[in-house]
């Protein structure tokens, strides 16, 4: 399928989209900010002060794809959008501001990474971001005029089961966070995998893409 | 209403509007940069560290919002253009520039969130955006061929009134903040809510849609 | 004139301007990170600590001018561009590397703003910004199919011109900061007004759109 | 050869193109940050402590001209993508990872420049994104619908081998930090200079025009 031309009345997605591009570029790219080693190391010591950044390294790897998961969700999800309205773009700018948080809670979580309190911090912008996906998803979906008129309900309902995942998964790791945090470490180790390995919308273009090639 | 097509002679928007989008971003994201605890802080001053960032949490929220609300106004005074000459790109430079201070009146903010001089300065921020949007959007709907011809000038005038509330609060709210610093604090918090609310170019956009359906 | 349409066999330059963009989107708005006072001010310190602010706050209006310029000229010279080639990208991004050098300069002319040294680093990476600019008109604007074949060599000639005063003035400047500070602060200040004020491209366009609506 | 135009069924590659350009302009943009002098520095110190940063300039320069090499050649193998697809997405993601690691790796470098363990991880995060360049060259380039169908498969063969030179030498590098850490420093300045002087596709795509013009 085409990307449908713009026939609506209404503004294009396109500065909502160079704007998400934006806050996510900053934001994946500051990550970087919190490796750092004290000013004053000797050389002697930059081998040991570099080991020391461990857990910072894995933070900045993990926030990285996670920050990657949802700008691509974001990327496929606004794929069918033809237009955007207000509603629409104060409930972007809110999960913008989700993703704009991420450095903060990993920064936390770097420093702190077996702490309850720096666990559920990060798994809560997790389910912060994952639940206004979700509502996004919802919202553009419905009988608003908002995507292409063709769009596969069967998809639509796939998609909304896919995204639901994560605000459940992340809720729970926040939970699970005062009792195991090596289980939700691993929890925010595993998510971001599965949304690569699994993605429903790819696999529906991939198809069609056969489809229209047989 | 399609956006017009660029029949006009000059330079388009789009690199304006790009300039606008990554400004607005790096704005927004770095906002976050304020949200940090003292490095030396043991896990178990954790979660009192956290809380001391509340009003930091507080003014970064809002920034946020009052950052988008700018920029959604940008990009809705935009969205009516075919061109761009010089006055009009300083005059978004400087409106830019206003937008690339918020980050350092909201640092103020965060620490000192009830200092009548904290609050004006930041709302002489606010006063200095409002009152450059007025002034693009008088400029851009003056007869000097940079909007399309056939933008109604009833939503001239409306959005004229509804970008003069900006100015006329935030002056008032600066003039306040030397008598009752939580009065100006309140309308910092009221603003943004208001102008997410009442947005006439997009209750235009939605009334020209509905009566193209019909 | 509309924008030529790309019908020349190679790389268009969408992307060399969206790198610019971004470029000085983010030196421009981190200008604003020089804007600081110590954490442990105490409340009744805060008003003496932003007055104290004054020369950085001053040196942050003339590099986000002085970058607006820059960007503007960019943008126009762009504007003429049909494909970019190998030389034009590298000279772009040693213009980028340039621009990315104002945060810098910046910062070191904020605190010591009658230092001599402080005051030709700032000129020299202002000299480098204005000579790269002149080479890259140069370079676009000669036999090699970069450009749109009806643009005027009358326009052509002016540009250079125009575009020759900024390195000129810059490497006066520097030489003028061991003699007196004072004056190349002053020059500092009016050269971005300068190229505001004056602006062939500009004045060209419009003349030709006004010939168009004859 | 003009871009070829969005036949094929999928995601268009410019919101990917988006966000490359958004991270690489900022990666650029921050390694500015660590050109900094003491805050305490006495104006007669000014000149000594900017000598000081004379390593740290150096890797400034190289470090920004080395993620543009990798820039222009995400451009440049984009250039022929007419789709993209969640595979091509996650390579993209982790090349930008490297890209983003550019800033600390070259923090490290410009503080510990001879230091083989400063010299080795600066070469790591060089070959990962060489490594990366040449996986994403190699998959776009098979059987998988994703680049234009009419691409001269003698320019990819080249194309392969021109890229294969960066991971095998940047590797080299590592080990040879051990042995003779000047060495390493020179193939980091000489790298670059390579990338830039011998360009397939540039070259390609300026036989093709001069080609079409006769």
């Amino acid at each position: 399928m085409d990307r449908p031309a713009s026939k609506a009345v209404g503004l294009a997605p396109n500065r909502l989209e160079t704007l998400a591009d934006g806050i996510f570029a900053i934001a994946m790219t500051i990550l970087v900010l919190e490796l750092r080693i004290p000013e004053s190391t000797s050389p002697d010591d930059l081998w040991p002060e570099l080991v020391k950044l461990g857990p910072r390294f894995a933070t900045f790897v993990i926030s990285f794809v996670v920050l990657g998961v949802y700008w691509f969700a974001h990327h496929q999800t606004f794929y069918f959008l033809v237009r955007v309205n207000r509603t629409l773009v104060w409930l972007s700018i809110l999960f913008f501001m989700g993703a704009a948080l991420v450095p903060f809670v990993a920064s936390i979580l770097g420093a702190y990474y077996l702490h309850p309190v720096a666990l559920s911090l990060y798994g809560l912008v997790l389910a912060l971001l994952a639940a206004l996906g979700y509502v996004i998803w919802w919202y553009i979906t419905g009988d608003r005029g908002l995507v292409d008129e063709k769009l596969d309900p069967d998809l639509v309902r796939k998609v909304r089961l896919w995204i639901a995942i994560g605000p459940l998964v992340s809720v729970a790791a926040v939970g699970i966070a005062f009792v195991s945090p090596l289980v939700t470490l691993l929890v925010y180790l595993a998510l971001p995998v599965l949304f690569i390995l699994f993605n429903p919308v790819d696999r529906y273009l991939e198809d069609l893409r056969q489809g229209a090639q047989r």
